[in-house]
């Protein structure tokens, strides 16, 4: 016993002494409270204590009444630098060929935000439109409602909120599925990874439009495939400009088309929906923000006029809440319900709990539509100011387009040429205004792009209306030399 | 502009019929206020109102002074069943190989836990050791913390809890790394998926341990992986059985071998590191449990010994605080960091933000590691708990394994045949004990198995003391007739 004891005390001096040697804990460093270690160590502190003093004797560490032993100073240790500063071993190893498509592509640097910045971002949302009181009212309750144990939820997310949303589709989009046909995501993004996994193999054609949503182009690139970019025009995409091959997927925003914003015609969904059907490939509709309309004209789901089982809708509460809940879902034909199910299982076994028990009862409640409804109100007033003040301070300069819904607007200078966007952007950010040009989301450069002059992406779900004026004006002055180069306007 | 009205009056006029046609609403149904109808539609209350009227009129809906308009009960309506309830049509459109490959895979029905069944269900944690009240109280800070928007936040994670879990792996697992090396995710699930994906071409072989942890085994296999299942033995992965080719990757639970427990000895490690050197494979390392050591040896991670920047690090906080959370994170190779984290962009762009916060604030503050200690001697507990019970009613019959450390143990019968374990687990089940079976987690059956008797996983972290002591009682009896049958024990 004694033996065992003192085999036992020399293990757990000998791993102190090799963490100071390695340098884990390094001169100068407290080293744990011999209550906490003994702890750790499921010994008594007492046995810590008389380690301790061991090492202390010896030089390694400096104990002191009251205080926590700390490695000594002068001591020399030889230090296991961290990998990221060791020279990088030349890397004999491999990425997959998905590793390496991926590495090849070109993503978005990430925006950073400036609070001095009066910044027309698309996809920021404005803080006080997040119904903080009632989401920290259901999250409290979520966190004590009781459970009998902690374990993985299904899947497919919580049934209760699969009901709320089917009943919520049905009111507010006339989308008709079962709740069975739901399938809870991290939002948009996730959605659009799934397809392209269980869908999609290298080389299969999958339709995209042009210009488009690039982080779903990037997602399709990335699993291999081979992209049929098709143009877009006031009517949305371009059914008679669709491939005349068998495609495996096309992926659309028929109620609001990324960037432009147009509105696909009912007689454009019914041509896609034969094409999809001719060709037998899926149909992605990616619903984005969909609760953004503000015209007179309320348009119903491409996947409701869909009789062949073909549609794969998206929806996300980025829009609606917070693009930082990450949370979306899919409405999945009834042969795709299994193969996506496990695919999630796969992808990270379900979506947080609490968030979705929250979410099932704000749906369920009715105060996310009376939310939405509030929400759509102020995304109006924002969206009128915005376009109140193109007129005002760039009048016949401007021409805006995608404006009867959405989050955003295309913005188009015809005075200003297509190569001087960056410079336009540049300049914007000098006199703290945030504005995107549109260019980078033609992924095929100008091959089908109409406009040859300067165009821009404005967002304004996050601006307050005296801010998008004044964003307005300051971006006049920054394009009032191209302005005054130009040819005078004709009244 | 009079006749402009008319015509919106008309296009609305005609939404709602074909909404009621096609079911949408149906017979008996309400309808919209007018008041919320007017808002959706953007027009006045009147506008509506004297639509209604109309189609009363035309008996299509039924409005009453006070109360909401509903469809009419006797209508004929063409209902368009949705999807699930038309009979699917012939289905001409594909599956991805990994769509097809997945369908293929077994997977798991995930247990229904009876809150009356004591239920030895491996990876569920107990409710009240849930750290409720710290997380609410950061939670609700969090919500209130004033950003200026709400945008998407970093693929790799917040900088704070990245921050944050760099020095508490340095502290608590002796882990050397920086915190650009650190990627936080979905659980160990996700990172389980980022590594196949980025990693991973189909064919290529993957060194599995035999027995293992299935959920890992099927997302190599769902890649088309060639699994190279190598056997364990009480040293954990015996590295004398391991290919002698090259390998893609291995992936291993050396600090807890899952299920069978044991702990891999440092020159099985060093073993295994040269053999990855050798094969060029990179290492996965999954530290599931490994909060969770009883004895007295503190083991630190193969990372800290990873000379070549070849072991990838997988921890995860489904243990220590939840499974619902889904929250864990990889520590890479540098070479790796940015493959991975677009990879992760494309995945599902960045975990939600308000949980990395409050993870952050709870580990920067010490509550994450005394919550930790107060855990692990809650689990001591329920070990001892578990392991007296054993002998108590079960006594020579029954052998434990990999007690040392983790949250569930497996239990040999030499009395019970392998092919009875269902049966027991039926029968345990009748009499109100959840166990489980280990001979699915032989992904090979019998191949490498050594044990060639019944054999069981029991978890204990949702048990009360007194739960455990019973369950153990009733297992007993269950098996008292296999005893009864085989030979006297010898005293």
């Amino acid at each position: 016993m004694n033996n065992k004891q003192n085999r036992s005390d020399h293990r757990i001096y000998d791993w102190i002494r090799s963490r100071i040697d390695a340098g884990v804990w390094s001169p100068g460093e407290k080293l744990p409270s011999t209550r906490a270690l003994a702890a750790d160590l499921g010994v008594s502190r007492s046995t810590v204590v008389v380690i301790y003093e061991q090492l202390a004797a010896e030089g390694y560490i400096k104990t002191a009444v009251g205080a926590r032993a700390r490695v000594s100073n002068g001591l020399q240790t030889r230090q296991v630098p961290p990998h990221a500063m060791r020279q990088a071993p030349k890397q004999t190893r491999t990425l997959s060929a998905y590793g390496e498509r991926m590495g090849a592509l070109a993503f978005a640097q990430r925006p950073v935000s400036d609070p001095h910045q009066i910044n027309f971002l698309y996809g920021a949302i404005a803080e006080e439109d997040f119904p903080t009181l009632a989401w920290r009212r259901l999250y409290n309750r979520a966190l004590v409602d009781k459970q009998h144990l902690l374990y993985y939820g299904a899947s497919e997310g919580e049934a209760s909120l699969r009901e709320a949303l089917q009943s919520y589709l049905m009111r507010a989009r006339g989308l008709q599925c079962t709740s069975d046909q739901i399938l809870i995501v991290q939002g948009t993004q996730q959605a659009l990874d799934l397809c392209a996994k269980v869908l999609v193999d290298p080389g299969d054609p999958v339709v995209m439009e042009e210009p488009c949503y690039l982080m779903a182009r990037r997602t399709f690139e990335s699993i291999g495939a081979k992209i049929m970019a098709t143009p877009v025009d006031e009517q949305g995409l371009d059914s008679s400009a669709l491939p005349s091959t068998p495609c495996t997927l096309a992926y659309v925003t028929p109620s609001h088309q990324f960037p432009l914003g147009s509105v696909m015609s009912i007689s454009r969904r019914q041509a896609l929906l034969a094409w999809a059907q001719r060709q037998s490939s899926w149909i992605i509709e990616d619903d984005y923000d969909s609760e953004f309309r503000y015209g007179l004209r309320p348009v119903d789901p491409l996947q409701s006029l869909d009789t062949h089982a073909c549609v794969i809708y998206i929806g996300t509460f980025s829009k609606a809440l917070s693009p930082q809940l990450r949370l979306g879902y899919l409405v999945l034909p009834p042969a795709l319900v299994t193969p996506f199910r496990q695919a999630k299982q796969l992808a990270d076994r379900h979506s947080p709990m609490l968030e979705q028990a929250i979410l099932a009862e704000l749906i369920r409640s009715g105060a996310y539509e009376r939310h939405v409804r509030r929400l759509k109100r102020e995304n109006d007033r924002r969206r009128s100011a915005l376009l109140q003040a193109i007129s005002a301070h760039l009048g016949l300069r401007a021409r805006v387009e995608g404006a009867d819904s959405g989050l955003h607007v295309v913005v188009w200078f015809k005075d200003i040429p297509m190569d001087s966007e960056h410079e336009v952007v540049a300049k914007a950010k000098e006199s703290g205004v945030g504005i995107w040009p549109v260019s980078p989301l033609f992924a095929e450069g100008s091959k089908f792009r109409k406009a040859r002059c300067a165009g821009f992406v404005l967002g304004y779900a996050s601006l307050k209306k005296s801010a998008i004026d004044k964003g307005i004006g300051l971006l006049a002055d920054v394009m009032q030399p191209y302005f005054a180069k130009a040819a005078p306007l004709q009244n």
